[in-house]
């Protein structure tokens, strides 16, 4: 059986370093990113040229492009499969669940990864990222967003039936982190 | 495509005020109040003669109403179809949700947008509105009603795939807060 | 229509001694702990022998033996079903959801019930309760448990239509918990 690990977490959390920490630490796993998939759906589908063009798609084509993603990632086989996305996306129309009920359904997760952090930390991260336009929010919001982020991760949990991890990337601790996804992941593949 | 937005709230949040701004603010919009759509479906199947007749229905009938309300809003048309109606009713028997699953996706809403105000202002104005009959609860109770709806926004926005805002309704705001939605909405419409 | 009361909390919330005064307190009630169904399904298939074997099967009968126990249970008649289960369990992987998308809705509850207590009470009965190995907790760990249940139930609720209670069991007060819930279900059934 493949794993199929979903790991979640909002801008800043650290996420990124944690996930690349996880793939190099598991032997055959592979690294997926959820956008680059849809991406290469909307290109096979010649909807799109570039990634810019990406947000710019009606919304009808973004919903099809996440459940042919989905269903794509549900397809991938190997020891495992570590898929990187978004709950939700922050934009000037509200939040846009990153895992609504038929992509979530049709990714079939085996487990559920939440990245959390301090908010002054993700506050720090964002501010020190200057690849990345990232909203500079306030405590209150970030703390909005964490909040959130739970509740999502627990209706994709209820949807899937997959288990839900949620864990703190202290300043630092990155190492640590990933440490404990690797032995919860080697565990469940019964390594 | 018409837009399907659904506002939401607590009672005593001043989701009525703003509500009315936006309607009145957004050429082409139409206001529908789920309440009254499932009292007209209840009337065509002449299950009862008036409102307060409503609430003595079964559950299975108001049930079926309510799915059939939902739908009949989802056929709706035109530029934007604003539906006023409530996350969950605090009722003898719990919290009855009022999107749940068949009727969230049925309504097929485009828009999610919760409106939230401080427990403070929310008593203030449950206490002054006289015309109707409201629970006077704690602040705790009242921080518990506001997490709560939080979360059932969150689940509707992961069954339906809409978006969802959080608006916070500050004393004296309203014109701002109506203001912020009607241009979330014309920005969607591409107005 | 028979009723089935959906009764869950965090263990040391004291959900055992409500639940059991509430059966006694209903005329007709029957108790059902779902995890004694889900054993008793296994044993129907030969999939084990003892109880000590179910945490040990695959994660794919046992989400096999979760639904067909839900079906189960919601062909049960009589006055009143009350179901005592868990909304999730912590393990190795994460928090594992126990109402899951197809286990509760072919559970179809008609009332959720939540049974909640202060930390610092969950604390003590889990430290005084030597029959069994529980997780000692931090406060702060304790309260994110607290939140996420009160989020798996508004997923359960959702999903469902049924609607939730929150009920807090306080110190000395089971009676009046149980008291509490035994109102709720006699109104439902018209008594």
């Amino acid at each position: 059986m493949t794993l199929r690990a979903v790991v979640v977490g909002i801008p800043g959390v650290g996420k990124s370093t944690v996930v690349d920490k996880v793939v190099a630490g598991y032997k055959g796993a592979k690294l997926v990113n959820f956008g680059t998939v849809m991406f290469e759906e909307a290109l096979a589908r010649k909807w799109v040229k570039g990634r810019d063009e990406m947000r710019k798609m009606p919304v009808e084509r973004q919903k099809r492009l996440q459940k042919a993603a989905a269903s794509k990632i549900a397809r991938m086989t190997g020891e495992m499969v570590l898929v990187d996305t978004h709950l939700f996306i922050r934009t000037d129309e509200g939040f846009w669940p990153g895992l609504p009920f038929e992509v979530v359904r049709a990714m079939k997760p085996t487990h559920l990864v939440l990245v959390v952090a301090k908010p002054e930390e993700i506050a720090k991260r964002r501010s020190a990222d200057s690849t990345r336009v990232r909203d500079a929010l306030t405590n209150e919001s970030l703390l909005e967003e964490l909040e959130l982020a739970k509740s999502f991760l627990t209706a994709s949990s209820t949807l899937t039936g997959a288990p839900m991890t949620i864990i703190s990337n202290d300043e630092g601790k990155q190492a640590e982190v990933a440490g404990r996804i690797l032995g919860m992941l080697e565990k469940a593949a019964g390594r």
